[in-house]
């Protein structure tokens, strides 16, 4: 009998969540702990394996699990290691799914984040039936997963799909990687925040913003005023959707997709950000690609996507 | 008994080459038409099948070809049609692949010359065991054929992998496609006639291309101008080479592959070219992909490439 359920597991900076999900998507029962709390990487698997045992029994043990899937930073699906995770407790390479696998006795694939939103997509979500599409996730950072002929692009070594940092702006602004202008550094959370400073210290006109102590103001209340109608935080939503528009109009260039998907905190913004999107992308493409390329949101609920996600991988999982 | 040959037409403004090609990629046989001497597409055809079955009958007839691979400018692998292709004397959609199988009596698949190129160098060339990589084709303009797991890249709608057309320089140089600063109009031999253009017309400095008519320039005198070691005409590939190399950073990105290759006339320019892609590459890309993609001179003897890649493509055919 096929086995009915899949376990995701999400690792975050702050929380690791974990949960059982059934095929139709609907996680059953789940858990979490504290990521940081953990210095030592024995330690934290210890006690992940110990929670994600505990909602196993729950369904009935380990027989009924078809496999786990993980989605961590720097994830390798090819080596199932994290590799060099700057926002995790423990350094160098972390061989994951192999040390969850000999504790659990169940098979592991381990991938990144943004490729676990996109297998999460593709199996739950708004790309249900593609064999084509770009999810492109706006968080503190901007990452993507990208699928070509109904599977995703691990590239040579399992490292593809890294776009939040192609170059938008050539000797643009300095991104945490080491290069300059990279896509990250205009066009998520802290992109925003970045714009917000920028125009307030660069521009005369009045903003509610102003009201705020310039290093500490979020994404989130460029938001809050944007929707109070204050005219400087709308424009910088348009000039983020406009970065993220032209890079869009290259990626499209590239593998021709029927869809590009944007999850994560920052699509909240909605019109504020699509619009822009939308119209910078259709501008710079060319005119075999106008008017043909789905833009739209993830269907996933939010609190639950990053668990379906990394679950939708545990399906594929090959039977050891 | 397996059908010892495939056939390969290259399409190209000029001329239409065809050849038969065996397993191990030698043109057993060959010939051309003149593309440009037939305004009326049936009339192009049945010289085209003419020519084609002539050196069919030489190989004992069609029973020994296993299928009919066509390069084409604009060709749409996913149709069969060469679509609204500009240089070409036929306007509109052309259902070539079609019209050759009604004559001929064997299957055909089309696609674009840079995809040829992608799957000849998978075939016979320096791609010969590789899953993952790209092709870039330096002519007069820049094409690309991706390959990712093992499959060409067609994308949603057949036109995936037009990476001369993603944008090197924002607001930059006007493009025949409409938009400003694509690739290929920096990169391509075009686009090394402009920058020679640009540098004789806003500088200063002595170099033998000052003895030339300016807008007469070609990329050809440039190579002869560096080679004799003037300055100028070095420096115009160095550009040349800086800005493809920060191209290819973002291309790596995206689909990480084991290896990009130069395919196409400006390739002759050897290490003048070579050397700044290599350098501007490695230095735009994030850490983890540096010091490990390689940068690779297509193998395919240049005379015979273009009817070697289309072959390539006519042993996939699906048999009718």
């Amino acid at each position: 009998m096929e086995k009915p359920y899949a376990i995701g597991i999400d690792i975050g900076g702050t929380n690791s969540v974990f949960g059982i999900v059934d095929k139709r998507g609907h996680i059953i029962n789940q858990g979490s702990i504290k990521t940081g709390a953990y210095k030592e990487i024995n330690e934290y698997v210890d006690h992940l394996s110990a929670g994600v045992q505990e909602i196993i029994d729950q369904v009935g043990g380990s027989g009924n699990i078809k496999g786990i899937g993980v989605g961590a930073p720097n994830g390798n699906f090819f080596t199932g290691c994290i590799e060099f995770a700057p926002n995790l407790p423990w350094k160098g390479v972390i061989p994951l799914a192999q040390m969850l696998t000999d504790k659990l006795n169940i098979p592991v694939a381990l991938t990144n984040d943004a490729n676990a939103a996109a297998i999460g997509e593709m199996t739950y979500g708004a790309a249900r039936g593609m064999k084509d599409f770009i999810v492109i996730t706006l968080g503190t950072g901007v990452g993507s997963g990208i699928v070509v002929n109904g599977q995703l692009v691990y590239g040579h070594d399992g490292f593809a799909g890294e776009l939040g940092h192609t170059t938008a702006i050539r000797e643009g602004r300095m991104c945490g990687c080491g290069k300059k202008g990279c896509l990250e550094t205009y066009s998520s959370a802290t992109g925003v925040a970045r714009t917000a400073k920028e125009y307030l210290q660069t521009r005369k006109d009045p903003s509610v913003l102003r009201e705020l102590a310039i290093d500490e103001i979020t994404s989130k209340d460029v938001y809050d005023a944007a929707v109070k109608g204050d005219k400087l935080a709308k424009e910088i939503f348009e000039y983020t959707g406009q970065i993220l528009g032209e890079s869009f109009a290259d990626f499209v260039a590239f593998s021709s997709p029927e869809a590009i998907i944007l999850f994560g905190g920052l699509i909240k913004a909605g019109k504020l950000i699509f619009d822009p999107v939308r119209k910078h992308m259709e501008e710079n493409m060319l005119p075999i690609y106008r008017n043909k390329i789905k833009l739209l949101m993830s269907e996933l609920k939010e609190s639950d996507a990053a668990v379906l996600g990394a679950s939708a991988l545990g399906w594929e999982v090959k039977d050891y």
